[in-house]
């Protein structure tokens, strides 16, 4: 079964060497044996990483050089975060549930009623 | 070993099922059974699905009622947004890799010196 590409995006991401090696290569263009360097991995697990990258779109791999070195491609990384982007109300704080607010509304009219009730 | 608390997020997120409970959820509190509904699927299918995403933080279930209805909760939404957040550059277009900034600069120094070397 093929995923859906949000969702290979974020199992892209759900790993630590990863993310770092993202970030590494916002600092520019990097060989798969610069990347190996400062995470103290064999080339092959660094090789199985870079190829779940690839595979989610989050880099790309010149074809030209021997050295093939790779890049980060922003595409997939601008998917996520508009997804996300949805759910900023709930992190902001301002997000009232539905049924929160029904609720307020409803106790809000019996109060109303009540004051009413005893006013005329 | 315990994943990271972004890894577990990016991995909870990870599964279209998932991002649909917390779409749903967007609209209010629900029970499991009420999850259940849309989805055309088990109870204990959801179940394992909402386990994944309690794991992550990203919904709670109150312990009071038999309902047990889930909400929705933020702060993992805004630890993955903010993570994303860094990359915004590189996917607005305005990403210069250092290298390439490097070989214009370099470029741009050696037509500077021709110039010169022409004109005096």
């Amino acid at each position: 079964m093929e995923a859906d590409p949000l969702s290979t995006t974020f199992a892209a991401l759900a790993d630590p060497t990863r993310r770092a090696i993202l970030a590494r290569l916002m600092e520019g263009e990097a060989s798969v044996t610069e990347l190996a360097e400062p995470f103290d991995m064999s080339l092959p697990g660094i090789s199985k990483h870079l190829k779940v990258l690839e595979r989610a779109g989050l880099i790309s791999r010149s074809r030209d050089a021997q050295r093939r070195p790779c890049r980060i491609e922003g595409k997939p990384l601008a998917a996520a975060s508009e997804w996300l982007e949805r759910y900023r109300q709930v992190w902001e704080g301002n997000f009232q549930r539905l049924d929160a607010l029904l609720d307020k509304l409803k106790s809000q009219d019996k109060i109303d009623t009540k004051t009413r009730g005893v006013d005329t």
